[in-house]
């Protein structure tokens, strides 16, 4: 793909612009919206997708709404219905709901003197330039982590397209890359909506990082052949006691990497922890349609699967090396 | 698909009918050839795969080369240098060396009053008759650790259309169903060309056996969730150790079925062991092209990938709680 991609998603002249990455790589589509049901839809349909990125999305989207309620009587009462289905468009990573809170207590605190939408769109900016912070913090705490002429391996997409600014496992590469530490990086594809081939692939080439696409079977393979130094993930939804949801595909690979005393690191912001989860059970895992199996293959497959398609997995914590928030690194035993 | 498939394989009028395994499932394109040279690129192309199937088949080719070089001068030098090329078609199953290790002391050693051709394809039916019995006696052995109202995972194609008979993993879950055993069957589509998604997922469904399709990063996953009993895979090659060769992806599934004490079963016949091989390392795994990563995908993909792709991995025999041959059931320690 020869698109250049500075941003997944920005607000300009009153409107949300997003690239729905469904279309990703062969096409770089760009969709100005003003709708905050296009919004709602474009993060059940995955078009914005990668959890720091769906929560602020779902903050300007409480903004549109409340530009197209604002002469309304029922203005609160409509954003709040807003904010109600905004919450429900995903239901495994924390930062859609950590964001839709945040928006709620403007709506609820806010004076009356004050202008609603105006309020509003301050907190879902400082959410957005929060999580631009967050990724540099991210990076430069990571950092440390990466051995010099590093090989690395990957799954899902945690980079541009995740979050608003230069993403979190992702960044973590990026940073160190610019530092001459990456040898190479092993990105999983992410059956089977194929993230990892689509859009991280895309964002490492263009970064001219050497990347090796792998079947998420291989990860482990890689391993065992010793082509891997460290493993490095995002993460959607962290309990108290460190348990993590990701991308389904990170257990297996938090699985191997330990088998193979390969450092396993989760990088995400701080608000993916969830401090009402106390462990693995608590954390929901969305299960999604059959129709995702055949989404991106040919004509081979011409009728749907019956399938079991969860899109997370839950990494017990034991299994993770370290955490990369922008507060820092955390060492077991995790305190956070 | 609706096809019911019977056999992948078979000798009929001086010919070699064989299903071309590329179009499964939309297509059941069935090819027929008195060339060995067809043979030899169905099966470097996975027309014709599975570990015993291509034993079989390249049997059949050495008959087809003699066939073709009856006449000519150097019968005995155009076949063994037919069996050169066959060997050279795969690197990792054993079973094609086996066979073709038959063929070629048939070839050396029939009497000048014998016909060639004829020693030759009683010889390759004899293999085929081999495989057939060695498929029912694994069914019959494997039965035996299957529990009740089991839940079965299985990596890639082990059934009919990788054998010469009902199959080695598929064929044990077909017997353990006609006795009312098996209640559902994981089937991890096994990228990057899906063999379990296009030739097991048939399979089962054509013999009424629910199946969930899963993305092969899901197998742990499902185990964790407490959704199998038994993992039972094929192989390609066994060390004299116990190391497996098996399709991409098994290994994984071996880690994570030891971390959750769930039964890891590899089943195969007795010519999948190579006694010229100690332990994993001796066994070549064959890496292949990156195309393979885009066959089954849509225009989404318009360009090529970089990938490694190793088509097998090797599982250390610990990690396997039991082997099934035509011979019965191995236990630890292993002694073949």
């Amino acid at each position: 793909m020869k698109h250049s991609i500075e941003n997944a998603l920005w607000f300009k002249n009153s409107k949300v612009h997003y690239i729905d990455q469904r279309f990703l790589p062969s096409e770089l589509e760009i969709v100005v919206t003003a709708d905050w049901q296009v919004i709602a839809q474009a993060i059940r349909d995955l078009a914005i997708r990668g959890a720091p990125l769906i929560g602020i999305a779902a903050a300007y989207g409480v903004v549109l709404s409340a530009m197209h309620f604002r002469e309304s009587f029922d203005l609160r009462k409509n954003v709040t219905d807003a904010i109600e289905t905004l919450a429900g468009t995903r239901p495994t990573a924390v930062n859609l709901f950590y964001a839709l809170d945040k928006m709620k207590s403007v709506l609820n605190e806010v004076s009356p003197d004050e202008d609603i939408v105006s309020a509003l769109l301050e907190k879902a900016v400082s959410i957005h330039n929060a999580d631009i912070d967050s990724c540099e913090a991210i990076a430069e705490h990571g950092l440390k982590l990466i051995p010099d002429n590093a090989r690395v391996l990957t799954i899902c997409n945690t980079g541009i397209l995740a979050t608003g600014g230069i993403g979190t496992a992702l960044g973590i590469i990026y940073k160190a890359n610019e530092l001459g530490k990456i040898k190479e990086v092993y990105a999983c594809e992410t059956r089977p909506l194929m993230q990892g081939a689509r859009l991280t692939y895309t964002e490492l080439i263009s970064k001219g990082i050497k990347t090796y696409l792998i079947a998420d079977s291989m990860g482990s393979t890689a391993m065992q052949q010793n082509k891997v130094d460290v493993c490095i993930i995002g993460a959607d939804r962290i309990a108290k006691n460190g348990d993590t949801a990701n991308k389904i595909g990170s257990y297996q690979l938090a699985i191997a990497a330990q088998r193979h005393g390969i450092p396993f690191i989760v990088a995400a912001p701080q608000s993916t922890f969830d401090a009402k989860c106390e462990k693995n059970t608590d954390i929901p895992i969305e299960v999604r349609a059959h129709s995702e199996f055949t989404q991106y293959l040919n004509n081979s497959f011409k009728t749907e699967f019956n399938t079991w398609n969860p899109a997370f997995d839950v990494i017990p914590a034991d299994l993770i090396t370290f955490f990369v928030t922008e507060s820092g690194v955390y060492h077991k035993p995790y305190k956070f």
